[in-house]
């Protein structure tokens, strides 16, 4: 971080990053996302975490976006867990096209940590997927703000959050 | 509710709470709704309700809109039950949407209650789904104003409405 | 109607209800609307029907759109007939999706009037659902405008427009 | 055409017909469109055509938008062919959307016209297809500008572009 | 290139091209445009690329937006990977939703381009692809700024990207 934006920190504050999680999923994603941010350079100094609990995953969007608007966040991570039941696919489109819609309204990102509950059958897997995929789009978000050549850097080598990366189609194609 | 509120009370008046339903349902989720909402602490007092009834769910967006816009509704209950055809998923579907643009359109939270008429064959237990799952909505919209603790202790703890609560992955997982 | 809004019909002039329909659909359906409309209180009077015609249903949001952003149209019912195969449901889509937005950008309700060319075989059947859907709808948009009790006293009721109506759920309960 | 459209012509201008079409069509569709509007009374007089061309059907919306905005078009015919894949369904719907949403967000009307490549698996069929509907929305939107009450006349008459007209339900009746 | 555009140029500075590609693709589809920029006429003088890497394709929308708005991109070109799962066809639905809807919010193309992982199961034709398809669109926007007759030039001729162009139905029917 160098002194500019040191400089700008002292008029501005700090940035704020903002996390939205829901009474429906059956996983504390918000706690794993805070938990990866208290990691991060800067945590409460040159960024700090705002939290917001909603009912369920339909809530997220305008959740995040009141978050930006009214908290200012720099960005949020929006976390929510979509159930089994194939009406639960048609909910989790509504809620992820609530989400775009809210990030092209603020200009501002909105990243969407959905884990559906039928990625695993076995629960220790899936809280594993919770656990993982949270953290790392928290990352992620934190990444966004403070070092975007961590993303430049992985541009299409196939990076995954929650399970093992797929790696860039080269090496697939080296083993295949 | 703390002294703060009670001024802004006495400058703003109180908090208002939306409640829209539809004539298609086949269940008075509206009245319901309103039922619950009489149980909350400072019903008529801290916040009011206000109540409207159009045709059908897709016409739900935009009354609840206007709730916001010309009534100055602090939060909107949308309530309405898709019917048992393939084409009613997709009537569904546009309602939803409407609903989530109407929510990012004016930055207020509207809950969409939408009880599915096939989520049961037994009317009794329908009946049931339609009574709970209106009065707990309209429970988290008095929450959401009022008392945002109650659903930040019960984040990641697989609350549901109208049927009972999945619980936490943990839970399960021991009991698997 | 009491005294204040015949005091606002002095001044602002009357209601406007607008009129869409379509080349495509097989029926005249904004004919039908019309002959309800003339049937209802005031008609030419506290109210004035604003037609227009579009060459099919996907063209019907934004000529509602227009009519009441251009001719100050207060409610609009917008009437169209989705055909027979798979690519016209989807299409339907887009047309209520359409009709949803232009709803929200103009805080005004738009009544979709959609009736399916594969609701019935029997086109004696078929034509009396377009007789009765187009006319019931117009006149939900003559009580959304003059006489909203019409619709709260009906809330819950399983309400249909062309088909009979499905009744409250007790009523199953009772019989099942 | 009155006095007056030509007392607004001299002061506006003519009237304004974008036409878009796209390099991924199998068909010359903005051609087709083009020779019907050629053949149109006032054609470069009390109307211009103004013409663009995309890379593909999902660039039609913006571009149309484009044309309305900063080539002041009255109306716009958006002309476009989604291949045979199922994927292709999937981007005609997202298409489609952003020519919906494109009329609402300017209150302004633009013609889609999709021909899908499995309308027909002949393909001298397939080419009059592509003609017949070009020409014959490029015709609506004429009608639209100039001629309003030739829709008016047609309304449910079940008009087709493409293929023939379907005809009124009730002629069907007395056939079937 | 004529003095027109070159005189502009002095004032206003060079057009610029955003680039937005994904971690989550398997292949470096930035690189492959920024090659067939740098090839284009003009690079780095008439105009200049402006690149940004974002965690997935749900991504690409709000990031392109901020290159309109805030870097004052003309037009970009954005990347992404759709996986195979049915999942993934939902998720990129949204994705190429929000793209259109980025679109018409700034007035501005954003050229989508995806290459679905289950385009082939062959790693050295998807990367072929990739490559290709990555390149043509970059070429595709460098003509929508600079040459728009190449694409006039090409309407109705059945160009593809990525794969081998299908051509004009009027060949295929000779053929078929």
């Amino acid at each position: 971080m160098g002194d500019k934006m040191k400089d700008e920190k002292k008029i501005k504050g700090p940035k704020r990053i903002g996390i939205v999680d829901t009474m429906f999923a059956r996983y504390n994603m918000g706690k794993a996302a805070r938990a990866e941010l208290a990691e991060c350079p800067g945590y409460d100094e040159t960024f700090i975490v705002i939290s917001k609990t909603v009912p369920g995953f339909k809530d997220l969007a305008v959740a995040s976006k009141v978050l930006i608007e009214k908290k200012r966040c720099d960005i949020v991570v929006a976390l929510g867990m979509p159930g089994r039941a194939p009406i639960d696919k048609q909910c989790a489109h509504e809620a992820a096209l609530g989400i775009m819609m809210a990030q092209l309204l603020t200009s501002t990102p909105i990243l969407e940590v959905f884990v559906h509950e039928d990625e695993s059958d076995d629960p220790d897997v899936l809280a594993s997927v919770f656990e993982q995929r949270s953290r790392k789009h928290a990352r992620n978000a934190y990444w966004m703000l403070f070092d975007p050549e961590q993303l430049e850097r992985r541009a299409g080598l196939g990076i995954r959050q929650g399970f093992e990366d797929a790696g860039p189609l080269g090496l697939v194609g080296q083993l295949g």
